[in-house]
């Protein structure tokens, strides 16, 4: 789709998970936001990509943070955490940028309260990934990466 | 309501709605935020009014504008795009400051996905337009203008 | 989509809307529906239209009306009152004749019983306008002759 | 049930299915209501039988019609069309006169909307056909005749 | 809430009570719509009261009968049979007139499949018979006549 | 459904009623339950019945009233109040002892809160009357005096 | 779709269609799977088709039916049975081979338990015909030998 | 959970409570923002306690809150207002730092619109408060300090 | 309401809260039924009000109760466990007599099954207050002693 | 879980069982409920128990009776009838007291209406039986007596 | 229903129920599918019955083993395990065959999730047992034994 | 879990995915099942991991495979296909064997029909990847390959 040298992921964290690790292991695990968004960066560069990476607790950040995605970066990994259950700004936010996008989720959301069990982002989403951890976050670069390199013919 | 010589009217406009005209043109039209507004202040000049704009993908930032306007606008006009569909908080902030509002949708919210059907907004609104895309805009302001200079008695 | 020189509006009305202004003025005003067809006919005369009013509390006869409609009217106002909660069958009438459609409510129908909420036309429609009286039919004659008149490039 | 020599079958046509042919071709196909009526005469004379067709847009005549079967018509083919999923009075009609009744739909119902799945008519027929097109009719009418003309033992 | 000397009462009954008697007597009696409305003339006549009986399988026509009542009635007894369960215009004729309305059913419709347990038109009856067969009709013309008589200070 | 002199009729009013005329009158009305219970003996005495009236806050002991009226009565009128709506042990006392029943509630339940348009009494009575007020009583002794006397061949 | 000269029909019997007429007669006719497979026989015969059949109560050997008729059948005309109603793999088979299809079923399903009025297969089938017994099939091999003829040219 | 010498509470406040005291008063009282701040501080400040009161209308920001809580606070006062009934995020949030919690509403939610009966916070509360006004706050006040205290064995 | 110098509380509890501190202490705390109305006497003397308690498992004792209270207490609080979810009776009884309500739960019923998260009575009472413990009974003593004295104008 | 010697079965028989043998045989049976309380009599001695019997149409009497369980009991089967569909108070006192529970219905409670399939009791049940009549109940008994003797090590 | 001198008894266990005994023995208990099998044989052998036991993953074999069994066998146990929820098939060679069955779940179905509350097996079963173990089927043989012999007068 | 030297994996793949790549290209893809397979060795390969591949129309073949497992293979990949919608059974199978799950599918199933947006499966698995086509398989190899080996300290 874009044709620039360096390819960039857009790696975006929803609300409450600046406090991965210190806060509920049981479900989430132990690793932090520090080492989701290592692994990210680390999973990019081994596909000569980079990275940039925003977490924020403001649905509105969020949708701002995609609008501003098209020129910077050539897809779209996101863990919407609990506004997957209930933006539909988010979901028309990606609908509206028309990026590949890939939704983690750290844990399996299908496990957990019915209302989890809806996500208003996957209908716009490419991919779904969820209960893997951290390592959800690097198969979805993986997947990204390979996929956007596939089709530019490299 | 206000008794001062000009009126001033409110255009809100919800998430995503900055990305109009460059994005989903098949579903939006082809008219860009600015044509919005333009038409909006083209309309209410015609009347005499004058207008302000906002727009924000923040739902706290609607409700802020929609709390500062008592005092500045005679009436508020808005697009809740999204938010119509998951805000209670937006409804409350129209029920809160209780200036009459028209509800504006660029499409027909009817025919598309299901959950776009119901509005939190619809029930604390006067009027409701949807589907005349920028027009709509237009007739809002007609409305309320009209109305809100009979019941002044002008 | 015709060529004949004087473009023409088919203003339905559907049941008990007869008794507008006697009746219930409360929920839907003082106009009667002389005022309402007058209104249509003076906006629709402002851009050089005719319009053809019919009223029924007959089904049936509205879809008589819909189908008689091609060949002899561009565009169709229909305030289908409470057909709109019950009738497929004027759906599909619409669907069948494939004219350009404005749906049109005096009152906010969102405001009213669960039952009102869901219209069977909306969908079908191109705009619906609720809640803004007698002024929602003129909202709509204007729409629809400016919308059709900028296609056929006047 | 009835021994006179000649059997008679009445095919009742509901809302919108004058517009057939003309309008909405890639659903109901491109046969006129004239081509369903011949289709239906063709194949009730292949029996021996006379055939009584109406088409209305009007609940009560259909109503009328069904009511006014009973030692006319030996059995009733119905398309119910739009009334099929709101008519709880033509279901009640069907129950009144006790005539054996196939209910046929051009089109597969069970591929469009939601609410086009449910037929009020379905629980009161003997036969329910949709999808067949004008041969619908055709299966119809030879369903009757053959079972008829079994049970009266010719 | 009129003042002339003798007072009217409409009796309207819906679709297929024409079939009264004749047909499916386990669910409706044996009487006829003749034996109903003869009991209504009866019952008012006991009182002083006069009566006028309109049948029709036409919504429309129900709906211009209610439209047609005040002035001429001072009550309206309905069975609106099937109606009950899909008719909000015929809901909407009865606000619209404002007269005492009592609702009659000769079955009970509890005992009878869900959809005919909720009636549009109970919500604007003021009173709600079901079960006593043509009694109910007596009952009810004794419901108006006394307490509108007793209104009326007699 | 026998044979003694002297019909009795059982009049059960359920909880809350011992309350009626006290409170809330423009629910209930301003007669008291010694009102109803004079209407309802002064309507059985015009028919050469009895009447034994028991009103009770207790669902058990409503059941247990209802068991010892085969024997005593010839029929019950009930007004279960609250308990139509959530008791199937009245609802299965009254399958047990198989004596006509009607239910008779002063005010119209469909005017009120959804919860309240149910009742698990309706479907094993023979008759249900709602918004009659006292008046409801008075005709369900004359509904069931009438019908049983004309069983019983008088 | 295919070009050699005999064309071949698949008829597939899902669960319990093997007990036919010895068991539920009231429900299933009496009929036995041997004369509805010689029904669809004859009746394919009387177009110059041959016709191949199965009956199975496993819901796989069904789908490997399916994915097997593809150059040996032109069109498959299937009695799901019980697993009309619950098999989204039976349906997903029919998608996956692309041949015309008509749903058969011996009883009028709308008049059985609520369970039984949903079909998986209705919405990829081309054609459904319900109560008609056996003749249901015939009309089935009839509907589908014209049609794909006539497509074919002949 | 904390040792050092005086305690400290959080109070949120969520969205429109800005506008306490000046708006629909029917519903919220006529205490302002500052009088339920002021009733918390006094509250506390009896049981030696220090209170941060913190209002927003921003969903971002009362997380963001609830995330520096820890270390600062020893227990939150929450009325999330119109967020209670859409924000899982919020409720995230109070899982993720684990102090406890008391949700307090003004009005009594049970007594308005049926979306307002459901708090995604209050499965994550320790104590549902509601109706109270403005001394629910008090309430809550003395239950935390109370309890707190209680454990820290003072 | 009243003018007595001393006023006096009932204490109601409904069902299975005889059990309380014996039975289920994980869910409803160790305290007894003697504590719980041990707390609610000695916040009532703080005020200097006095309590009357009742415990019953009888639905018809507490209504009794209820309809007892007027002329003896100026207000009532009542824990009607499981009855909450199940009695309209109950919440009609409240409506009858009209006295303030306050709601109280000892656990927090919205962190447990799902048919607990509805209480018939919230609606009816001015308060609701689950999740404190014993607390909770002391919080409705003080709101409802000092919301009376302070109408009263102590 | 008790240790002396002779155990103690309580065996509870809800509303409207008192009518059995004598009213409804078609779906009771023709048995009485001393049928029912012999039976389980006979079953118990045999495994040299003692047995209990109430019976009461009071919900509150059966709450009182498991409440009375504990110490005199060492397990409890109860048929709770009506009760099962209704009453949250019935499980609430079961689980309060702890005892293990058998559930019998006479009937096969799945064949009858919606409403009678769930019971609240099953969830705090051992064992549910139904559909086997006074059988049920000596199967029941078998149970409790033989697994409550192994766990006790005889 | 036969006369052959020794009955004989089809044991059927559905999915997964061959792991029993080594698999979540929490859930299902320590007993092997041969121990099911013994228990089952020796109650029946108690009565002088044979026992034939078959356990099958395949829902199609199920299916076949009931065809199989009128004949060879008086009556069918049915542990229907996870296709108790989802086969309508398996119901209706229930309903085809004819033969007495109870229903049996090792396991109290409603204390598990919701899906499991439901089968389509009751309807068609006479008896439902649950929560008992491995002595469910125990009771079952014995229910069928007794009232088999009882029925044949032995 | 296992300590011999070379892991081994199941992959599964459900009904209809035999066609993949010759049918439905549009939502499945190109690839073949061979591809898949090929995919998934090649992925286990890298990590010194052998495979195993079962494909299956039949639900029973499913769990019988599942059932072998143990012992054979460390981890199971399952593309369940339609049964992932339907099957309870082969949810119960994988909690009765307890190897580790990833559960694929090769479409996004949230873009598609409401009915496929549930899986049964998912509650039992540890990982749920949709909509990454072929590459779903390697990233669910490479995951259970990583964590399995991390689990055994490698």
């Amino acid at each position: 789709m874009t044709t620039e040298r360096t390819r960039n992921l857009l790696v975006l964290n929803g609300p409450n998970l600046n406090l991965l690790g210190t806060r509920e292991p049981a479900v989430y695990g132990t690793g932090t936001l520090d080492d989701v968004e290592a692994a990210a960066l680390a999973a990019a560069q081994a596909h000569g990509w980079t990275v940039d990476c925003i977490q924020s607790n403001h649905e509105g950040d969020l949708i701002d943070a995609i609008h501003g995605a098209p020129g910077l970066a050539d897809a779209i990994i996101i863990n919407p955490a609990a506004y997957s259950h209930t933006s539909v700004a988010l979901r028309d936010a990606f609908s509206g940028v028309g990026l590949p996008v890939v939704e983690v989720h750290l844990s399996n959301i299908h496990k957990r309260e019915e209302f989890r069990h809806h996500s208003y982002i996957s209908a716009v989403a490419e991919v779904v990934i969820c209960g893997a951890g951290i390592a959800g976050y690097r198969m979805a670069v993986d997947f990204l990466a390979e996929s956007l390199d596939a089709k530019a013919g490299q």
